[in-house]
């Protein structure tokens, strides 16, 4: 059973609105080495796995899928974040964009070079869970053998795949509201590829010097740089809410990324930020509850207490 | 952020093994309305949702959204205990199944005519990210206008389909596995459309005898009727960890159902059911941690031990 | 602009429900070289065709393209009644299908090794926009290059493997509803294939003995061989509401398929049959309007009248 | 059975060639929301249609999805118009865009970073059965529940789907082709949103003051105003050859979107609008009919009264 | 630059036709983890290849990748085989089969209840570029990060578990012409799993007593452990026709899977079989050049010469 | 059995690198008419051929299979130099590409706005298996009928449309690199149609003046012409080690396509041009094997060397 707190696993910096970037980060989320692909496998993993005997290997893929959640959430808000007012933002800023279409405006132009049109077609400059190429996530990504050891090494492969992409995801754009997540969740495929890593170690392989896969200079880039001096890449938390996760019996002992740092299990889950709601967008006629809808609520309330007044069974006689 | 508890979110009865209504079950797990659905597309519109003012609406949405993620492990659950040990179940319960392919025997050939061949051939006696009829889950399911009454309405008519699906379920299998899991969904996918009426109702619709759409008789099914008689249909989580849901707001009053009941949103959870680890398949080569994996573990753990005293960097010089 | 008449192109002989055989029929109808296919490819071609001058070719295909979405009307009611009642007549005849659910019945335990379970479980008994193999039709089949040429290369080639598609279908069930369908759509396979071939006799190709490809004894399928007679082969229809088509400057002469007859195409239409409507299909919830609803339509429309009388403006003051 | 007549069902405004706007309306063709899937669903609806009571619902399904059909081909055409002669439209009138290759020449450079590149190399400079985002168009698209109130209410959804994506194409561009186009089609979806609205009320629902969902501001899009003080939100046409429809009994009363009009169908089609065959396109190698072939088209035919002087079977005899 | 030799790799088992068989089979062809999948991966990986001084890495995947085409070509003919003739084969053995349709009959009708109905209704009887639930083929499967190390472990993970599903497909079918060419891939997997860990291996793991992974019983199946006498698995051909390959520099040393052997790669190919072509299969209209058309074909080539004689561009004259 | 040489079948012109270009020649590997679908296609029919009698039919599809494998190869080597080293290409020379993303750099910026995305953040700057437009190849391409006739008319289509994409992409790029192939192809597509076309005249089709279809004016691109004038058009190879292919007994007399040209299938394979390895690009972390990685190679050499002496089995002891 999942619970969930009204919390953001990491803060999100505030930079300007940045579609291109929104775009790319699109294949952290819905790609096929994102975060929704992430938390499906080892979702599907846990439901099936087998052999009581091996809790300890369900717990830490039970526990790194939990997290893999809060990552959606994570990365989706971002890029949500990274649309919202975007049309506003193209060197157009005194443009009426919250007055859509009429007289012949076109608020919404920028849809048509910029980024996936999707994210103004589609959805209201919000997240979609398709990859960067546009590709809807599919069913067919996750992947679970039944066979544990294969199952752990194609999960090592995975963290590592994707800290690869977000390392490159980092080169592609300087805009600090998608670095800080990009930065977060290349320290996260670390401490996630670690666990699976120390896991395999516990089967018998001794990986020597060749971890982390791939070696990246990722940590010469400063919003990293500062994750790894907080150890954030040698700790895994439980996201257990009976701490009853035995995670704990394989994530400990030296790093198998060598890097001198001993691997920590110990915590239920970091200390999160408050999640705020986005602001209408009129132009996407994306009104949540407006003015003009909370009068309605009123007046339907209130005519719901005539209604209790006068009941539906009644009414004729009315 | 995401938590999870290690329980079911309601009991699976035993029954025998049964692949054709796992299978069958699929649809409700990877299907266009199945709850791995429901799931993401509540999840994508909590995250890019708008308007502060609407917040009890978010959160009813993002509560119904956690909940489908303890569906998800309900349903994958439920699967998967119907095909695990299919092979040895079908009328020929002493072959050595546990003996794989040894002396020409072919202990998998059930997969050959029955369900979905991947359960046993990609997957090991497990659930699949797929529907009945095998097609993978896709992201292009998910739908988020981004105008919250739009979004409202799709949702209605999303647990609707749910529920059609699920009661045409019932209907294909006899297996007690299979209806204790269809026959909850049943009844909380109708809380969920009550739940989504009820938003709709405060925003002017008045649905009067039309609900529940479809009407169908799944009141008669004893297994339902006996969570009806509990209220279940008119009863809403939050799955909020710090209560500060305020879905509750909107889950209230008189059910739009028009069976009388009255809504309550007072809880934070149901009490949950332990959750098993299944037992290894020898014949899907399918060990979890196996004695002989374990004796290599405790190997493993010596020869670290040896070589923490004799470790790499000085191996030459010992 | 286009139109509809309440008929069906063709008659639909009656014989038993066969599931079977309606799930291999869709690959006539949802297929990559089924009625969807050439429904919309010719459609697609219609629309985007360059060169005034080649006005009567626009309008063969034009032509043709209308009456493949007659073809669809066909298949998909034939394999609505091969499906319709199908759970009743699998031996059971005396079984309650009509009494959904209750009391633990399976009534639709049918869907499970029968067909395509999206048959029962999605649709109602009912036709699917699927192939045979159960995958959906895509976009991506419709070919339409531009080049008048190769486009009726094309167009040749898609038919004739249409046509080799339902010979093998004939031979796969001996259903009367099944093979009166088959048995048209191969007929007039034949003269969509003999239309492509004349206009590309008109572009210089010289056929010789060539024709038909593929070259199948289906003449002497009794059912094919009667609208043979009939010289079905032979004849093109306009659907032409104005009579402008002047895809009869292409289609006339001797038909190219070497079979000594004529190709005429002076007819707007075919003499059509009466289409009817389905019945109520209780265990799958499917009502169309029945009894139930009937009344509710009554009632309803009693009290708008009432609403009218005391509308909803003035409703606090009733 | 279907017919066809050489008009379109309105009239598309003469502007520039503009291939961004071109790829935008894509959706609205081929999108999961767009004409070929409303023209899918109700083809498919009618044809399973169930219950003979219910024919007046099953005959409004029938025109509209009829009215669909033209539909995709008035914006098919469209956007072949947005696209033809793009290529020379771009800053480079004076190129030599028909003499194709020759010398080095790169009359298609535009294809590389503007709209779609299928639409210059797949097709040649017109409609693709995909979406904005060049997805193909799918045959899962399409519910059909079976369930008469469920599809019903699906079907508004779809038709509130397709307005809302349509008003925000209109503000991303104010190209003339392309606004008549979505203008037209915002209150043509707004009559059917009308349609199923009101089969809905029959059913039992009061919409209040809830509809139209969502509430744009597209009556003050000039062009949008212009049809609806023509009234052409509230009439249906039947499109029924035979006048058998029924749909007359439904769409009538008081508009449920509450704009004051009563709806009207006491016609079977609009009057329609000449329909032009679009230029070849040389640097495509996109001919229909040209000089060329014109030329052989001719030399065939006097070859084949040779043939028939001299026919193959005597050939050597000559 | 690619050569072909008219010989298969390894040698078909005769047994019955067997299209239950067959279809399984399909995965280790079209599957995410079969034979077209490693083929294209290693293809890309070699084409994209970076880095000369990795030379010797580049041609151990260049020549395992070459190799994969002979396997798709060993396992498509052995699909093939499976299925041809079991129309006939299926307790009918008297059937009149070769008389298509005729009167009647319908030999295909094992299409309905056997297999992929595909296999006869688009294929005649011939192996499909689809896995074993009739998924076609993705070119989404090929993984090529450009990342050499990340590529090797991933190469080896497709390795394992295409081995791990050949060992599920071995227990599922006891045919021989199956289980000869399972049996012979389970061998083949193992030597590239081999490879691969042994480059991983040169790059700094040790993976001690881990490997193979996953652990099968394999060695006990009869055909396989035949294989493993002769050393297959320790064994890897160049195919490279210059004896340019790099590969033995990598593939030499002890076996990393711990069996004693030690890696060979000193030949070019192994000795091939001989292939032979299938018969026609007239229920299919499958026919290559038979009697009529190698008729038809002698004929055309009189009636050539005769062209020659009085040819075309004097045909007025003549 | 296929064999591999390490050289390339046509050499490929040096000029600056152009992801757009690259991008668009994706249609050429992995579009629907592309080198991948062509390959596939003629070694599934290859693999399913019937009919000993036409084993000339087979060897003449069995050698243009052969013939696509290093086409693939040539157009995903050429997409790879088009792509290598465009992030520092556009016109930032100085730019430290090399440095990845330390001190806030984006070397690779250049990929939100060019060409595919996927091409640098999933790819490291070389070829994908996808088209154009970014969808990834599928099975579903391939048409394998079983009827010989039928396979010969779709493979002259399919070499048709091949072609005249091919001719569309020439007038989209002016770029050296990118024309050089497509010239390449555009004459070798116009051997295989003539093959096929051939094939269907000894079946008895007289193409007369109708081929080439379609007739383009490629003839007038230099750098096709210069391969005109050597007779690439009307050459086949047989790629056939043994000598025991008997396509020439087809691909003889006077070419179909009415050129004058003699048909001449008496070589083996083309004279090729050696292959080299791309250079390392560490901006995409996509080391082959750099100084690092040879140094570590080294170290673990000799760190085997000392596991040797001091082996696994016995190193408690040491």
């Amino acid at each position: 059973m999942y619970f969930h707190l009204q919390q953001l696993i990491n803060d999100i910096e505030v930079d300007e609105p940045d579609p291109a970037a929104a775009n790319a980060l699109q294949e952290g989320l819905g790609g096929q080495f994102g975060e929704m692909r992430t938390m499906m496998q080892y979702l599907f993993q846990s439901i099936n796995f087998r052999g009581p005997a091996g809790k300890p290997y369900r717990d830490l893929i039970q526990g790194i899928g939990t997290e893999e959640i809060s990552h959606v959430e994570l990365i989706g808000t971002t890029i949500s974040r990274l649309l919202d007012g975007s049309p506003a933002y193209q060197g157009k800023k005194d443009a009426p964009v919250d007055a859509p279409g009429a007289g012949g405006a076109v608020p919404l132009e920028i849809a048509l070079d910029h980024s996936n049109i999707h994210h103004y077609l589609v959805g209201a400059q919000g997240a979609l869970p398709v990859d960067a190429a546009g590709n809807p996530w599919m069913g067919s990504y996750v992947y679970n053998s039944g066979n544990l050891v294969l199952d752990l090494l194609y999960n090592l492969m995975l963290e590592s795949t994707g800290r690869l992409q977000k390392c490159r995801l980092y080169e592609m754009t300087a805009n600090k509201t998608a670095r800080s997540t990009i930065s977060y969740l290349i320290v996260r495929d670390q401490a996630h590829e670690n666990a699976y890593a120390k896991a395999l170690e516990t089967l018998g392989v001794n990986w020597r010097t060749s971890l982390p896969i791939p070696k990246t200079n990722a940590e010469s880039f400063p919003e990293v740089k500062r994750l790894l001096d907080l150890g954030l890449q040698s700790t895994q938390y439980s996201f257990d809410l009976d701490d009853r996760s035995e995670a704990g019996r394989i994530f400990q002992g030296m790093s198998p990324s060598g890097d001198g740092t001993e691997l920590i299990a110990d915590q239920q889950a970091p200390e999160g930020v408050p999640s705020v709601i986005a602001p209408e967008r009129p132009e996407e006629f994306a009104p949540g509850a407006d003015a003009e809808l909370q009068a309605l609520i009123q007046a339907t309330a209130e005519m719901e207490m005539a209604d209790i007044e006068a009941p539906f069974g009644r009414m004729t006689s009315s």
